[in-house]
């Protein structure tokens, strides 16, 4: 756990006093000064208390009593933005379902291709969504609103928001998007267009920061196991066999490290925050492989960039363009087993595409209908420029800035990053 | 959350001083006076210090600097106990692995078909475990070590404890092996056998206290959706078609919840915890079959027992037995239709043996592997009877007599029955 | 293979002579005279042509150069009748896709709920099917059209065709269903409207006549063999254990068959075509517990018949009506244990509606395309009261007539069931 | 079909007079004279009869009452060589029970890495196998006897088989395996080396010339069709998406055929047999991206070798070294459309190693199992240099001479690559 210095404010902005009575019946409506710890050691409160701070917290999230909008004057919109993850759908479905059954709305837009189509110029028409539209879109992955990469300039959006009346706006994406969001709701104050830019934090990589859980990863994980396994099969199936898995994971391994504890299979998991010498790799492979006569690795996207001199640049959604890791590392290792004289057996599986347009596994669906469902709770009160997270099991509301000050990673020193090197036996390789 | 008056100690036994040095590496070695918080709620927080009290907290799990059992003179033993839950030859090979590796223990014992394994009159041979044996278990379902339900005197249990001297002891099971376990802790201490008895939960129901999350509940809730999903096919498929489907739940619904959010398809969830009229369904489902022609309804297996007249006694584990809810429900719908004149294609689904059986899904492998470590830590800590947990996402010790004080359950008045009820639509059937 | 002496005739009847012009492209257009023989066997081929007899022969199915209908002037309709079986929506939307984009046909109909959807009185709406319609449909289990069992009067049937002009009807369903098809096409020859009547045979249990193979079988052996390895770990879980599994089957016992010998964990395997005295099977049964410790049963839904006194009348599609062999023999297998006081873990699953709901697996999706394919093809050359199958894996025409006659079962005498046996260790049960 | 003139001999080659009774009991005992037809068409039959030729057939396989082999004097070997496949281990299992509980052969070797481990400098140990070894191996992709891929001097192999007295040798693998067996057999045949060499087809591909189905391709399918599936949520869920497939299949393209029809999204499908010009699918591509903004391509591995000049040399096993048609096809695609200037989201999708190396589905499974019973049927009876083959639904001999002619193509006239083109849709690409 970061120290309290270091963290932003978790302040939610708000558009206006809640005046409206909820149309919801009170199964656990949150009271308004309901705030969740950021910790959970009582060391760390005892130590803010002691020294006369409050102890940060978040605002917990959840259905109120008394809500900012009348239902019958909401316009909604929807946008997925970013590649594709498990459980979009799923997401999609919620918000409608939440918008439409709870609240009584019955505006609501699916604006198509991402930020895009909330640009006039693109010509991508919104959809009209309601519970006949995303009847059945559960079981199908990839997402019916379509996505795209990259941002757009806020003023054009605003522009569409404005002309279509819309004061509700759900952003669905990641890191990108939610900056993109960011801005559209700052845009918007400026411009005077009142609307609640309410955002679900999407993130395969689940690498956002003070978002506990992001939906998509326990799919991604398990489908990431499943490969694992066939590289394993295909390792201990020749002579020298090397199995070589790539993971996304551009800046944090968690699906990396997650996929090898549930498998035990790999040997080696190399993920971003832990840095390693090629050599150390190739040496410790090279002796494994003589006496084991096999190995599997598994590599995060992001893993060993320093190792990669093409790592340059951005891309469309201004993530850093990352060179291919997987490839180096199956071309590295052929290479110095060709100079040794060494038969080698390398398979090398690049599985991120088949991943990341999954349907929602029944963990990730459910807990897709729970986000869904508070984001609406969030825009129905009026909350903007937030995003919807978990903490500690609970659902809560971050303050766009707070979530896009940097990433969430695997923390080398701990005891997670120290299951996964006792599960793959790999030691140091630095 | 509970007001703090109610709740037991958390104050965890300790065989002795921790006088050995780690072999592990320091990975997030714990300290060892983390404590976690009880509350995530910072007014609940507050009220206890503003009361001058000590906020509830749990001890932490996890590696630690010292311990107290010279891994040398260790001598471990699994038993797995009641009914089979995905995940149990996981679990086994996590402490298996890690007392190995980690540890360096050498002597492990599996004893076979529950605490019978540890009764001598009984001749089921202990198996010798070790890395060898346990490879390759992780994809197979049920346990290697096989099960019985019900208890067995402690006294006989101690005397095959000291006999083999065994000096550490892994009991993985539900709420009746946690007392078994405590009895067997307690009858040790009164022989004075030195003994750390250390329990993972085993509850597929996730119904034990302070148990955030048990293992086995994510691919039953998986495999709970597909079933619903099942009835879902064959209610649509036929005029009146029901789709009925019992899953388990004894004493909480939260397998019923959570298949019921992942899936969106049942219009009725019935759990033990919300008690209905029978007519009430009955004239509901009457009406949705007219308006809709088709239903799907979900029943926890002890939803509705005060409508069961033949709920008696307990079975071998001393749980309560409980009348079928599932027959009783086809058979009441029915009897009702029949008399109505009305047509009804009723299928009614009984899943159980087929999801308890299942291999772990990969979130479950995971949790299983980091579950089986953290016993092990705790046990070579020379922690006894306790329960190892988690608990807003961290790893934690939970006393025995604390966890079995009474079990956990779905609140009614909580914003997750709130999401199911609008999930369902089913409204008050009271 | 059958002596050619009881075989019925497998001559089609065809509505009149093909003048018009395919539309389809030549792949592999058929001739007229096509003819794929009843036997593989040189010997009875031979055998037939030394006394002077032409060798029974199945005429070939598929596209052909010359038709008799005129697309423009096709209406056609589709039903789905009896339970459900995996692939009912892949044949729909083969056949749909085939009409529209093979054959130009713009008029097609989806009578729903079985024959029910052809008799005005029960006021089920026809749906308009067409591609977007079937779009997105095979991934679904279930049938869209949804199905309904028992016979409709004939006369009102063709009262519908006739009034909505329908010249060709599809209907997928099993022996009661054919039996239907036939008596609709001779009503219509009656009453000189003139229909393409063609069958397509939808039998979970593969125990149609004349077809070799029918759609759903195969990912229904699949979802079998699944369920049984369920009963294999519950068997081995406990003291005694014993899984006993009820499959689909009433009068032919492939699925068991199949899935046994997928699986090999079955120690018994009960099908219709043999029977067992309940005795021997509780003597062997005993014994097998007291050597190995557990077992697995498993026992399609018609066997051990004459065990049963409750075995009586018929169901609303005409079948015999069963007693329930699982339910029969779980109860037998407890009291003889309970007598005997000896324990006994059983653990009895009826899978059937989570089987027969599924969607179909690639393999069956595949074939029941081109089922469908065939069927239209057929119905375009005017054939009527025909059944589509594949032998020896071409696809062939069926006379209803010759389907219908008997029912096709497992050879007790066979390589086939010799296999089962040397797989279960089962021995004679007689 | 092939005219019969073209046609190789089927006659089986046989170590000598079967002179002991098979301890089998008798399900289904085949006769010595059985023979299956080559042709299922009425028309070529008759042709062969009336020019006075016997019709072409092959030898039936199965169980005999009489065999050659003295069960107590066998000592079988088995080797699996080439790429995985699923199914090898089903494979192995089936052969190893069916020796064991059919005839009561006790000695059973696995050889390990292929014919590698036939020849002594590779040290690679022979295993023993027995019912113990091959329990639970079922459920495993891979082979637990290892591969290698290329041939081994007969010379030596003949020398292992000599000095470790097999006098039986299951070989599991493709066409350059069978060449492999073939040459062993002849060369024992020369040393006096009396050894009966019987070969079971392993072609993921299906492209082994008389062999009608072989095993793994199922499950192949079935993976491919998912893989496809993923390829189609990509596609649709960007602007001008289009997903790429590269499947199995150097010289047939029997499960992008397969695949195609199963999953209905593909819309594009190359195959080897069927020859295009870049430019006309790109051409096309463009179109289609103009009027639907997304297309799914499938190319097995063996299309459009003609465009790519790399194709040159074989690799260890003998087959001809291929460009890589995906990565060429992904390239080509991209600079088509940067020249164009137009917007492409293409995702290339790789899946070979994640496909060849799962468990059986349960159809395959089956069908293993019949398979290495046959093959142990045949080796008992003296047959040598033969392939086990199913033919028309009945298992079947074929000589290896036979089999290795040339491969089993997807025929570009037939009725199966015209209803490829209609689920497609992609017209002519020449």
């Amino acid at each position: 756990m970061r120290p309290m210095e270091q963290l932003p404010s978790f302040e939610i902005a708000q558009l206006g006093e809640s005046r409206h009575v909820s149309p919801l019946a009170d199964y656990g409506f949150i009271r308004e000064d309901d705030r969740i710890l950021y910790h959970t050691e009582l060391r760390d409160v005892k130590a803010c208390i002691d020294a006369g701070k409050e102890p940060p917290t978040f605002e917990r999230a959840g259905a109120r009593s008394r809500i900012y909008f009348d239902p019958r004057q909401v316009k909604a919109g929807i946008v997925t933005c970013g590649g594709l993850c498990p459980g979009l759908n799923d997401v999609i479905r919620a918000i409608v379902l939440s918008l439409y059954h709870h609240y009584g709305v019955r505006e609501i837009l699916g604006f198509q291709y991402g930020f895009e189509g909330l640009v006039g110029r693109y010509w991508h028409e919104p959809i009209q969504l309601g519970p006949e539209r995303v009847s059945g879109i559960r079981g199908r992955g990839g997402s019916i609103l379509r996505s795209s990469r990259g941002p757009q300039d806020p003023k054009e959006i605003v522009e569409t928001l404005v002309r279509l009346k819309i004061n509700m706006l759900f952003t669905v994406g990641g890191d990108g998007t939610l900056k993109g969001a960011r801005a559209i709701a700052e845009e918007a104050k400026r411009r005077g267009h009142e609307v609640a830019v309410v955002g679900i934090p999407k993130t395969i990589d689940n690498d956002i920061l003070f978002v506990e859980r992001s939906f998509g990863f326990v799919t991604a994980s398990s489908e990431a196991r499943r490969v694992i396994s066939a590289a394993h099969v295909e390792a201990t199936g020749a002579r020298n066999g090397v199995g070589l898995v790539k993971l996304m994971g551009r800046e944090s391994g968690f699906i990396a490290v997650n996929a090898t504890l549930a498998s035990g299979d790999p040997n080696y998991c190399l993920i971003p925050e832990v840095s390693f010498r090629l050599e150390a790799l190739l040496d410790s492979l090279e002796k494994r492989l003589e006496h084991r006569g096999h190995a599997v690795i598994v590599a995060a996207e992001g893993a060993g960039q320093d190792l990669l001199e093409t790592a340059t640049g951005t891309d469309a959604s201004g993530n850093r363009k990352l060179g291919d890791i997987g490839v180096f590392l199956r071309d590295a290792i052929r290479d110095h087993f060709a100079k040794r004289g060494m038969e080698l057996n390398l398979k090398y599986i690049d599985p991120s595409y088949t991943i990341r347009s999954l349907p929602a596994e029944a963990s990730d669906a459910a807990f897709c209908m729970l986000l869904g469902q508070n984001a609406v709770h969030a825009a129905m009160a009026g909350k903007t420029n937030v995003v919807i997270s978990s903490w500690h099991g609970e659902f809560t509301l971050v303050p766009i800035d707070a979530a896009v000050t940097r990433r969430q990673k695997v923390d080398p020193n701990s005891w997670l990053w120290g299951s996964v090197l006792s599960s793959t036996g790999q030691g140091g390789l630095e």
